[in-house]
């Protein structure tokens, strides 16, 4: 026989807090406290497998549930010596669901339960408090009629109202018993006239309809639209914990309140919380009434006449400072701690792991490694990786006014302020001079990158967090806001609207790219501050960590910045970045107009020692390290103007017949560009662009050697590649380069020559490739392109709706597919290996900074994942996290 | 120590042939012709892992074949009674040539070798005949000077038209023994003056020279060219038979002839060839002679007053015509063969299996199983499929005279003559009017579907062998030339030039579809004629196949004409071609501009009964058969206009505000569109849609039933289906219409749904797919843009650089690439078969058509492909021969 029912209660418990996945949290917890000898009112938990059968089994309840709740039911009578409906002496219970997962406020309490017309009288005798009594029972039909039975709240409060103006006073508190029991009656009136049937007296029919409204509210809309965006399984399933009542609420010797073991924002070794004398916990929740602080420091620091707990309630605050301290010392974690205080008597609602700001769970994490409390290890696998954004990035301060204009997509963390420009040159020459601008543009191109690179911030009304903006941003460390779709641009009056706002050019406005936020005018921020907690957390993380971490870069600042944030080197150079430069752009379109080979070998003459002096730039700051670079990649349309003005301009900047430039235009375009004429592709038809490449990489190589006077072992990679035979003839073509250059330097030149696998086909045929490749890097942008036949520029159109039917938990292109994608990688590491078992693999796309991706990588064996250079220390954590999973 | 070289002659022989591979065609022949007994001159083939070896090897030959080559040519020496170089009983040898595949005229081939200026007197002593003796002395130093020298032959051309005038004489048989000599004077110096030394004296030197000759022409440029059109591996190499030299041009009892065993054209039962009375091989082929009939009737059937071989050398006939029969009888199949008659005896030179023309195969192998001399089985392998396609069509007539004016792909075979037209609306209109059309397009659209079915043949200046107008083309049976590239079609003046020709609107042209040539005027064709062979050969394939043969339809015209040409079933009815219509286009867009679901149901509910009409012709045209209907698959865009012009246009007769046009087209634009919001992620996006179609099947298979008095079931077919959520989805969704329907009717409905597989994590995931599919059909079109990352419209930029450059044989579009793709569909068989062992599995690419696709299609356990309705004889064919391979 399944047990389903855990009892808890009296020093001891059926359950504990390992139990989480059976008990939930909540029950886990008062099991666990149970267990420690803490004061908890007795209860049992009925399991998530309660719920998960349920909603199995067409909504019907195991056959013998009834019997084991009964019976536990029996258990807290005895312990709370009090009887479930009983006249004399009735038990009253709460009826809480929990989950695995917290997921606050979003599913159904019930409290106050097993008061009846009968039992109210009983209550009122044995507390000697015929007010008490009946404001409980008042309470009790309010909260079960709405949440249980479906008459919703405002009816209630409306009679209540009501009552309130005929007696002619203003608070709740100022109704006395007669009044609540004339209130209850009333209520009980509008329930039958609102469901044609009275409010249950059964007191066993109450429990049960509760129970079923705490599984029922598991599927209601808002629970599963938290659970969507929190990523929690709806298989998991709720528990429900049925709890005998403890009253806040019975005169100025009880108390309820709420507290943290520590600071939750700056994580301070200090005890936080707030509680009200002669109240339940809902009367804290609604804010009517001005909490008090717990400790004297924290009314002292705040300068409250409200007096602390400790100094109220001495004992019983000392009571609660050691079960803290004990909670503390037992979970070894910050403790969320809620109380009662029932006629002098302490007791233990709840506690569980405390939610923090990033800052605070850094702090605490070191610190406890400091008290002993818990290992390094544990401390790594304490901090969210993806958290470590706020702590590098500029945030606003919590406290200050914003004026919030629009929404988007938080695409890139860091809050930003500036005047608003609409174009990218203009935003370089405004910085240039020394403004600080936030581009705006619908969406940013690779035209955009000097302007992207001279604002503060980015805000684009259109593209996802995978759009040209967000990546390239996320890249730099700028913040954005992308897909902010309310934002309406006006190119030509320079300006945007939203809604009947307008915001015209050298506006101040501010953006929060953590939270996809955009204001008016400036906000203030609180500046990073990268204290010893984190490089500390970070040496221990590097310590456990088996994967190595570069980073995608290809701008001396980039490298800098990676380097400083740990990058083991560039796993990713992007070459065509470096083609978008005003001084180059004029070269790449004279080689892309060219009518022969010749005349392009002229226009790549051009090119070459500016490619070899940013490779050498690269190379000298990276020494040491490996340096990836990716030849030529976009289709060469991506270098051409598009719009007949453009194409005008170009023409005449260029001295270039405005007919030709178009008829190449036309003859370049692609209906399909991210599956046309590009990667080796270009390299196949055009062999004199790669070689130009080669050229640059191996010259820089031998440069920047003789700058360090160290080798640099330069990784040139192969983009797009399906077959094997592409590879060869592309290598065999490098090597006769890198021979040329050996021959005139006189010098030895390493260098690894390798792949992007990053096409389903070059997956699947990975041992054949391997053969002739030395490194593999798998680009899973276009593999999750190509694996799933989604283009990532046009998902914005479908995603939403994808994720709202649950078709996807997760954007594939923020963490990879892992059944899909990443059966593609895994089948290319082994087959790859089995050809070649030192074969070095990496992977170079937005996965690379992506924790989950990351502990997916490791697992596959991964040598090393490359991410944009702010996204390094969130992988260097997510890295050593999953080699402490193994 | 390897055997290297393989002798035969004189009733004997080391090879046989089976030894194909190893031997070369030719070689193993010769072989076997020897074995039987036959009067073969001797000689020995040197194998082709020689020239394997020498090209692994850098040229270089093995070791000891030096050896083993002069022991084989002692043994020649033995049976011909000559010696080689010997001043007295001079050996000549003829050095060829021959690989496992025929590669006609490709390669270099020496004959008379062994002639010196002492070898050449002994040949006039023993022959007594000194003018053939230095007339073959000159023939050889020509020829080999050419092959193996690199003297080119028109130097030596110019010397003998040099002493032809100074002699006063115009044939070369005017010229005497003492001509000849000084013209082999004037050779030998000649190549002393271009080479800096003399012609090679030592015979040794002239046979290594003449060897090394024949390998290196397996690597010269037209051999690799040929070989890639042939789809020939490189790796296969060539042979080399060295072969004692007969001449059949030593007077009028010697002669040399060719001839096939039955009539390459026709299929005829009839000894068909010619022959030239004293001659070389050569004479025959530089056609300066008049050949003679073979036989009497051929002679009397052709009128000539040249004698045949049958009166003219009754007994070396006869002893042919006994020779012919029993090599056809030995062979089993129609030979090629040649000879030669020295001095009144005749020698077999060569014999193969005879090319023939697609009518002559079919009547051949259906008369051959007629005869006994072949089972069925051998019939159907006897057929390459492809050649059917000359069978359905109509073709020109060969002794036409063409005017051809340009060049451009086999895009779908047949031949079509009319006048010319550039819009696809006038096209339809006077092809109303009764005139017979050829549409010009640059490329053609969705939009042009009316046009092309109103054409008889269709010619455009871009797009490949999958081109839209190749695909649909070929899916209509109607001719088509795409990518003639020459073509420059100028809409605004009506007309297209080729260079300085120009050819206006109302011009006649005929285009030869399955040549890809286009021709001014009308040129007469030849109307096919499904002869009852065709049939006999079809019953025999559908007994043999495993595969079932399915089409790919949506009008009844095609579904008619698939029917006819035994398909047996629709395996893909492509339902978004009937949203073109002018009819429906209108509605379509209404549906698309739609502010809400209100409004898309509103005009969806005007698209119902059309559609409805469409599945029930179709199903009542089936009757009997499955019909696969795919849901509606392409972008929404494509059923919007998309230049200004048009979407004024449109605007103005929709009534609609062309701005709102304009901005539903931007927002609906699509960077990928092939990756971009279409498939079931409109049906996602747009449950009504799916639902109005489904209604729309479900309706009209009731309507076709209760016509037909047969139950109709449907296939629901969703495409582009990625998960199993996307299915489950769209499923559930399905069923609630086809319950709806069913309690509207009041009647059964029976009907299948299933997933197109055509994205890779669709393939990978199959397992978890079949457990909602009842069906999978491979779109291996797609399935090849996302697996290998090309998309089929922009591949003609790089495709011919990547066949060039050896890295596609096959243009992975025509023919399934195996390892890559094909894994894919393994896999997804594989795992959709582990989930639901009687998943019905079907292929519904381009590639259902191909033969050596369908060959793979058999071998990973398809159930069934399904081709354009002209393809499907082909199909039934092709999988006949892949279940007889088995």
């Amino acid at each position: 026989m399944t047990k389903w029912v855990y009892s808890f209660g009296d020093g001891s418990a059926e359950g504990s807090a390992e139990m989480r996945t059976l008990l939930g949290g909540k029950g886990a917890n008062l099991a666990e406290m149970s267990n420690l000898g803490l004061p908890v009112p007795p209860g049992f938990t009925v399991s998530t497998e309660v719920c998960t059968a349920y909603y199995d089994n067409d909504r019907q309840y195991p056959a013998d549930l009834e019997k084991q709740v009964a019976a536990a039911l029996a258990k807290v009578e005895e312990t709370a010596g009090a009887k479930f409906g009983d006249p004399d002496r009735p038990l009253l219970v709460s009826v809480r669901s929990g989950g695995r997962a917290s997921m606050p406020g979003m599913m159904d309490t019930v409290l106050n339960l097993g008061l009846n017309d009968v039992t109210v009288q009983g209550i009122a005798r044995n507390s000697g408090n015929e007010r008490f009594a009946w404001d409980s029972y008042r309470r009790f039909i309010q909260m079960y009629s709405d949440v249980v039975l479906g008459v919703e709240h405002h009816n209630f409060e409306e009679l209540l109202d009501q009552l309130k103006a005929e007696k002619g006073v203003a608070g709740d508190t100022d109704l006395d018993a007669d009044d609540l029991r004339c209130l209850v009656e009333m209520f009980g009136a509008l329930v039958k006239r609102e469901l044609g049937r009275p409010f249950p007296q059964d007191v066993h029919d109450q429990l049960s309809g509760a129970m079923g409204a705490v599984f029922g509210s598991w599927m209601n809309q808002r629970a599963i639209t938290y659970r969507r965006l929190n990523n929690i399984p709806g298989a998991w399933g709720t528990a429900v914990n049925v709890q005998a009542m403890v009253f806040g609420n019975m005169g100025d010797t009880s108390a309820t309140g709420v507290a943290f073991t520590r600071n939750p924002s700056t994580g301070e070794r200090e005890f936080f919380g707030e509680f009200l004398v002669n109240a339940q916990g809902e009367d804290v929740v609604a804010g009517i009434r001005t909490p008090q602080h717990l400790t004297r420091e924290a009314r002292a620091h705040d300068g409250s006449s409200l007096l602390s707990m400790e100094e109220l309630m001495p004992e019983v605050f000392s009571q609660l400072e050691e079960i803290y301290r004990s909670l503390e010392a037992h979970y070894r974690d910050m403790q969320d701690i809620e109380f009662t205080v029932q006629e002098g008597k302490l007791w233990m609602l709840q506690t569980r792991s405390g939610k923090r700001t990033a800052r605070a769970a850094l702090k605490i994490a070191v610190g406890m490694v400091e008290e002993g409390l818990i290992s390094e290890t544990e401390a790594i696998k304490r901090i969210n990786p993806a958290s470590l954004d706020q702590l590098l990035h500029p945030t606003l301060d919590p406290d200050a006014i914003k004026d919030i204009l629009a929404r988007g997509l938080p695409a890139s963390p860091g809050a930003a302020c500036g005047t608003v420009v609409f174009n990218s040159d203009e935003a370089e020459l405004l910085a240039n001079a020394g403004e600080k601008v936030v581009l705006v543009r619908e969406e940013t191109s690779p035209e955009d990158i000097h302007g992207m690179h001279a604002a503060q911030g980015i805000l684009t009304s259109r593209g996802g967090m995978t759009s040209h903006a967000a990546v390239v941003a996320r890249g730099m460390g700028t913040p954005c806001v992308s897909g902010a779709s309310s934002v309406r641009i006006d190119y030509k009056n320079q300006q945007f609207t939203v809604m009947d706002r307008v915001v015209r050019k050298g506006d101040v406005i501010t953006i929060d790219g953590a939270k996809g936020e955009v204001m008016l005018g400036e906000v203030a921020m609180i500046q990073p501050e990268l204290s010893g907690d984190f490089s500390r957390l970070m040496v221990w993380a590097d310590a456990a960590r088996r994967l190595k971490v570069r980073a995608n870069a290809e701008t001396p600042a980039d490298a800098q910045t990676a380097r400083e944030f740990g990058a083991e080197g560039i796993g990713l150079c992007r070459t065509e970045h470096m083609f978008f430069d005003a001084e180059r752009i004029v070269a790449v379109r004279e080689m892309i107009l060219a009518d022969d080979e010749a005349g392009r070998r002229a226009a790549l003459a051009k090119l070459l020692p500016m490619q070899r002096q940013d490779f050498t730039d690269l190379f000298r700051i990276m020494h040491g390290l490996p340096v990836t670079v990716r030849l030529l990649d976009p289709p060469l349309h991506e270098f051409l103007p598009h719009s007949e003005e453009e194409i005008e301009q170009v023409a005449a900047a260029a001295g270039a017949d405005p007919e030709k430039l178009r008829r190449r235009v036309a003859s370049l375009h692609e209906v399909n560009p991210m599956l046309g004429h590009r990667g080796c592709r270009l390299g196949i038809s055009y062999p004199e662009i790669y070689e130009m490449q080669a050229r640059a990489i191996f010259e820089a190589a031998l440069d920047a050697e003789a700058e360090a006077g160290a080798a640099v072992v330069p990784e040139v990679m192969v983009p797009l590649v399906a077959t094997r035979r592409e590879l060869d003839i592309i290598k065999e073509r490098i090597d006769s380069v890198a021979e040329a250059v050996r021959g005139e330097r006189g010098r030895q030149l390493n260098y690894l020559v390798g792949t992007m696998i990053e096409l389903p086909r070059a997956a699947l045929q990975a041992g054949d490739i391997a053969e002739s490749a030395e490194f593999f890097s798998f680009g899973t942008n276009d593999l999750t392109q190509t694996a799933l036949g989604i283009s990532r520029d046009d998902s914005g159109n479908f995603l939403e709706d994808y994720r709202a039917n649950g078709i996807f938990e997760v954007d594939p292109f923020v963490s990879i597919d892992q059944v899909g994608v990443g059966e593609l990688v895994r089948i290319a590491c082994e087959r790859g290996r089995q050809t070649k078992a030192d074969l070095k693999l990496g992977i170079c796309g937005e996965h690379g900074g992506d924790p989950e991706s990351i502990h997916f990588f490791h697992t596959v064996g991964l040598d090393y994942v490359s991410a944009s250079p702010y996204r390094v220390p969130i992988a260097r954590l997510a890295a050593a996290q999953a080699a402490l999973a193994d």
